[in-house]
């Protein structure tokens, strides 16, 4: 194998990749990154796979000699990316003439100022990526995408334990998509318009068939990273009870699907409110922030105060030994005055994930679910339980 | 006590004086920052202090009512750096009519959107930060005391069982600074042009009296961060044999000194060498950090090769098992060829701290000191050993 790339393709590329390598690989392999050039497209293809997420990506380049072979990751990526731009001469060791195979695979790259010499893996050991092939295609809008996962992200459980709840539950419906997280305590919803439909859009949609799975949040996280820095306007989604596969143009990201059924989130949100607060998102969240610094010392519990004649909200802190805080922001409150307590860091999570200049609380008493949506933008229900406080 | 201050003041004043906050503090005021409001001057003094280093700064402000206490520093600075833009008003629960003092230090700060309560101490349980009294004073220049410590400080120990060698060296000299810093691996010593001398510049040096102490490298680090922030040209150092005052302005840090005898660096670095590099600073810099990324797998070593026929330095390593790497530079070079080893990172660190395009490395034999000094800029001497190797 012989050929020769830009320093700023490889670099970028490998650093892409590299999301995909395992921190423990269960196989000395699985640290190495997959490398193979195809002489006749003239392009070099990486894949990284640590079993639950893959990460491939292909970027033209001279290809002198086709081959394959797998090189340590991190340490491939930390000598490329100090490199100065310019041409970078990757060479394995098989010798073309006599067709002998170099089993160290050791392999060098060249640059104008220098030369490394890292020994990799034999290819055959690299584990392939899952593909589906049997599956249903869909055709989703990058936008769509980027903006249902940068919004429901954060609200997927970090705990590993809590298995299906790691990840977002991602729904094509008639003209969107509707994407769910939760991790127990709070609940994103998010419904998207998507403008293609399943492949053979003219087609009214096969419930069966129809997307309806829970990925895990990692992996969509990822994604997200990978479409934001892409130009496409759409991805094919392949799927199967088992795995997930998101590609466009060069690149490809493969996952694991969540099992287990996923909790029937709709029949959480409430669906009439007798209390309604809007207000302006960046004053609420700022004086949040400054409460948290007191309610971090206690149980980060804010009390909120409605107060519909003045329309005034007040949010208040009670850190005993310590201080106590309180803020009052303008608010448009409509119905019966109400103390209601809530975990600050879940309004703060909910409020950072909105975009817009103005946002709505809605709820019915301090002990029934409240739901934070966007005013005037996307589809987003927030939904937050609220505390129980001795005195409510 | 009551006053009035703008947040931004107020924020940047108290995040100052935190960094001499301790954050394991081994008396609860000493979570604190003391506060002084004098109303004569008009004027509010901030102080914190971790018995080592003490930092404090004071800053124009409508004190209603002069006053003292002590406020817990991290609580107060995180709220306080969150609030907007605006006045905010400080108050504790001293009741001036009656002259009864509110034992529990609840003091209030009312901004735009809202009210805080803080619980703080008494300001008589506020260690005084340390006077010089009887001591020398000394006028630096400001200019020369970032330049001197920004290249110095990062060759002091940050092994706190090495005691003296955790410090910087101080010496003033006839017409200048001396710094001197060592973990025992490198040193770095490096003389500055002070343009003031010791007060009543006119008398000779008393030698007796001349500033030879060692200050602890974190006082010294807060000490640059400060400077640096600084308008002033010159600072009056006070010292005596156990504590050393910088002070400028408005603003004060105190320092105790670290005891012992320094080690008589000036004899470790050589008169004379017989082989001579020069070469720039940055190529070899990013050679190195390349060569570094394979050294870090191994032992950390690189093996410079000097040939003065073809003007190449070469530097190398082997990391047997992961890889290879050589690079070559262009330089100038005097002298028999050599092969010289040394740990990567100490190469790095000094070349680091260099500013200058070009640099020297002067030594004599592979096991023997080598310096680094920076061409055409201060006078600068980064003195690090050679490591051995098997077969050098």
């Amino acid at each position: 194998m012989k050929l020769v790339c830009s320093q700023s393709s490889l670099s970028a590329n490998l650093s892409l990749v590299s999301r995909a390598v395992s921190s423990r690989p269960s196989h000395p392999v699985l640290a190495n990154i997959l490398l193979i050039a195809d002489e006749a497209l003239q392009q070099v293809k990486l894949s990284a796979f640590d079993l639950s997420l893959g990460i491939q990506t292909s970027f033209p380049a001279d290809v002198v000699t086709g081959g394959k072979l797998t090189l340590p990751a991190k340490l491939l990526t930390d000598i490329v990316s100090r490199l100065p731009e310019g041409d970078i001469t990757l060479e394995d060791g098989n010798d073309e003439a006599t067709n002998a195979a170099d089993t160290n695979f050791l392999t060098t790259l060249t640059c104008a100022s220098g030369r490394y010499q890292v020994r990799g893996m034999s290819a055959e050991e690299f584990p392939e990526l899952p593909v589906v092939e049997e599956g249903e295609v869909a055709h989703l809008s990058v936008e769509s995408l980027i903006e249902g996962l940068r919004s429901s992200l954060f609200s997927a459980s970090s705990d590993e334990t809590k298995q299906v709840l790691t990840g977002v539950h991602l729904t094509m419906q008639a003209d969107g998509l509707e994407f769910a997280a939760t991790d127990g305590h709070r609940l994103t919803v998010v419904q998207t318009v998507n403008a293609d439909a399943i492949e053979g859009g003219a087609k009214p949609l096969d419930p069966e068939k129809a997307l309806d799975v829970t990925i895990p949040a990692k992996a969509l996280q990822e994604l997200a990273k990978m479409l934001e820095r892409q130009t496409v306007s759409n991805v094919a989604v392949h799927f199967d009870h088992s795995q997930v596969v998101f590609e466009w143009t060069d690149q490809r990201l493969t996952s694991r699907l969540l099992e287990g059924q996923y909790p029937n989130y709709r029949q959480l949100v409430p669906r009439q409110f007798s209390r309604q607060i809007t207000a302006e998102r960046r004053l609420l969240l700022s004086a949040l922030e400054r409460i948290a610094v007191l309610a971090d010392q206690k149980n980060n519990i804010v009390k909120l105060t409605l107060d519909s004649t003045s329309q005034l909200l007040t949010l208040s802190v009670d850190a005993q030994d310590v201080g106590s805080g309180k803020e009052t922001i303008p608010a448009q409150i409509t119905g019966d005055d109400l103390d209601v307590a809530f975990n600050v860091k879940y309004l703060m999570d909910g409020l950072k994930a909105i975009a817009t200049t103005e946002i709505q609380i809605q709820l019915n008493t301090a002990t029934s679910p409240a739901i934070v949506t966007p005013l005037g933008s996307i589809k987003m229900t927030y939904l937050v339980m609220p505390v129980q406080v001795r005195g409510n």
